[in-house]
């Protein structure tokens, strides 16, 4: 970890970091390599402040429950829910909670188990083994994925959305969300529904006074952070909107882009990793420039 | 993810769960299992409000920066420094930084690089591969270690404490610390000395507000959290000392936890993992009884 001091300098005046940045590198992206994230994949959280989180949906890998949470948005279902549980080390969730039970008439209250399906779609593998998968990647688009051979699903990395559920054969509505605050929980790949990524404003998930309640719940009414609203970015007037891209993976950069993740330079690193796991190397994402 | 509701029932009401919960298990730690952590190693940290941080060391990894440490604590070198830097899914850092700079005449300035070592002493394996390492483990006391069939090192997990540095051959004297917030940084092993784990008051670290600037360094000095105080358990009045306790990893009880960890049970879990990373089974501390 290097100390701010120096590290301050060497992103401001040191000579020979300067020039390292200024190079360019075969790990660069091209312009084209930035995609624009549809409108209609990109959810827009405000929370009480005017605190602003931007959720990217993933609507091919889980578009039943997507497609809910497509409806509860338009329906305006969770303004004036809450944030009501946060677990150090674990996971940040907010929505109906038990103040709020009623689902919207177009939503259904059990998709099907969008967990995991048979196509894996990963197009980069990292250089080492992962200690869950026989294999990730990252998807053309950005999603990190993983396979054993037979069965893809998506990865339970920090900041990825996932759908609060009750016991099988629950599904979750995705009424109830939750983001991956801390170390990867990748015991519940396969077993929940992931539907999207926080790409901005984690801070204002992940920073949270923790619950002191069982499992992170805050246990006083007051301890909750309202949510004034919830929108998907079709719904904002067009010139409000937030334009986010991704960064396609499907490239030599970006595969140099995981070898330079995997393999970090002098001079502050001495020995290499000679790997990273997939939620050590999340796809970039970034607001449209 | 367990909707909360459901998951408070389950863990007071739900007759089956609460059998299954009351069962004894292979698992469970048995009585002789909990051994102390001596006073000597353990290091209490009060922030302003009073919160306090507990952080187990780690003498037999890092000896000269533990030795350091021990000399700033019992100088009280570290009382009136602060919090000032919070990076999301990364550190919390702490200490001089650029405010006190000068270090009582009896540390070290820079100890010898403690990022490796020649003797391997995991005592139990996940069961299957690691993404950094050819082997990783818990060493009987309960510390996540990693091989590589030669060298021997501490893994960076989430709660992790290590020593902040300037560019080599700088090791960092200690003075400044820093914890993992987020998904555990591997790729910052061997590369830095990390000399302990913070056991308990994790919450008083992770959740502070993120720093706005360069590498999470808070703007403003009305940001930084200030330091009453860091003592040795040792330097505290008998009847004041907090105790702690490892639980050990050389039996089959753990062994049969750590199998727990790799393969969840339902009725919440349907697919098992099969499998758990270092930094997502690392071995219980808790409070003497």
């Amino acid at each position: 970890m290097l100390k701010p001091l120096l590290a301050l300098s060497a992103l401001t005046a040191s000579p020979v970091l300067a020039q390292t940045a200024a190079a360019p590198s075969p790990a660069d992206a091209a312009p084209w390599d930035w995609q624009a994230i549809p409108d209609n994949q990109l959810l827009v959280m405000t929370l009480k402040g005017g605190h602003q989180v931007f959720i990217r949906l993933a609507p091919r890998y889980a578009p039943a429950h997507v497609a809910n949470i497509r409806k509860l948005a338009e329906a305006h279902w969770w303004d004036g829910t809450s944030v009501y549980r946060v677990q150090d080390n674990y996971v940040t969730q907010w929505g109906g909670g038990d103040d709020k039970t009623t689902l919207p008439p177009a939503v259904i209250q059990n998709p099907p188990a969008e967990y995991e399906w048979a196509r894996y779609d990963g197009v980069t593998t990292p250089a080492r083994p992962d200690s869950y998968a026989a294999k990730t990647g990252h998807s053309a688009d950005g999603w990190p994925v993983a396979t054993d051979g037979k069965a893809a699903w998506l990865t339970h990395c920090y900041g990825m959305v996932g759908v609060a559920r009750d016991l099988a054969p629950s599904t979750g509505s995705g009424a109830e969300l939750y983001t991956v605050i801390g170390h990867a929980p990748r015991h519940l790949d396969r077993n929940i529904a992931l539907v999207g990524r926080v790409v901005e404003g984690m801070q204002w998930l992940s920073a949270l006074p923790r619950g002191g309640g069982a499992l992170g719940v805050y246990e006083n009414k007051a301890e909750h952070v309202p949510i004034l609203s919830v929108r998907l970015a079709t719904q904002l007037p067009e010139d409000e909107r937030p334009h986010f891209q991704y960064r396609a993976t499907d490239n030599a950069r970006f595969a140099a882009w995981l070898g330079e993740r995997e393999n970090r330079k002098p001079p502050f690193f001495t020995v290499p990793a000679g790997g990273a796991d997939i939620c050590n190397a999340q796809a970039p994402v970034r607001r449209a420039p």
